[in-house]
């Protein structure tokens, strides 16, 4: 993934995400962790039937990698793991949301300048003017 | 959508989901919402690039009907709307969060026991035990 997308201003969503996930293999359904203390969306990732089986059974957030087409459980080698407290489920059962407490440092896989991994993956907002997108900017307004 | 998957306790998830969403002739990724105030997560929709743009215009969510393959203003016509607070954008660039106020009686198309609109649309958990999937159970534990 480029340091652009990552780090950069400029607004430029990739929106065939949606149909590369869905030329995985496996079926999927979207998974949203969400940490339980302060209601903050940390990632979004999917789940087959195994990687929820997983989850509660090891505790941690588990997603299927659609790229890799393989189980991910989250964090279990690094430390920076996803605690399961809670899993939700929608009206029409066709999405889910892991209620996590993050045992580690950080959820995303980028750093922010101190080098520290950030807590979730939803560090920027969309700049707004008059009805329309500017760009970017960070949440904490100093990046 | 059957009542027994809205309504009823046994968990039926529709794995199928994302590869019938990627069925649809847009290019979408996936868009939270999600409560400013109280930091539950509403519903989740999907985006496309007209969707965003709407969105932001209007100053409500807005989501691509992947089934209907329409724009679908949410509770433009009911009243029920979401008021956006916020857009935020993952690292990655390919999913957002609709940070909203609801202005209306719910957000999810579903009535609890006493007719009312429920106020999203994870209203119910897995029932865990001995690190297996027991079923569901509602939220408020009283449905």
């Amino acid at each position: 993934m480029s340091k652009e997308i990552e780090e950069g201003l400029n607004l430029s969503l990739d929106y065939t995400k949606l149909k590369k996930v869905a030329q995985c293999p496996e079926d999927v359904i979207p998974a949203i962790a969400q940490c339980a203390d302060t209601g903050e969306v940390l990632i979004v990732g999917y789940v087959n039937k195994l990687a929820l089986e997983t989850a509660v059974k090891e505790g941690m957030a588990t997603f299927w990698s659609t790229s890799r087409n393989e189980l991910w459980i989250k964090g279990k080698t690094s430390g920076d793991y996803l605690e399961i407290k809670d899993i939700l489920v929608n009206c029409e059962q066709n999405s889910i949301i892991y209620k996590v407490s993050l045992k580690g440092k950080g959820s995303c896989h980028t750093k922010d300048k101190s080098g520290k991994p950030r807590y979730g993956c939803y560090y920027r907002r969309l700049k707004l003017s008059d009805g329309k997108i500017k760009g970017l900017e960070f949440l904490n307004g100093v990046e």
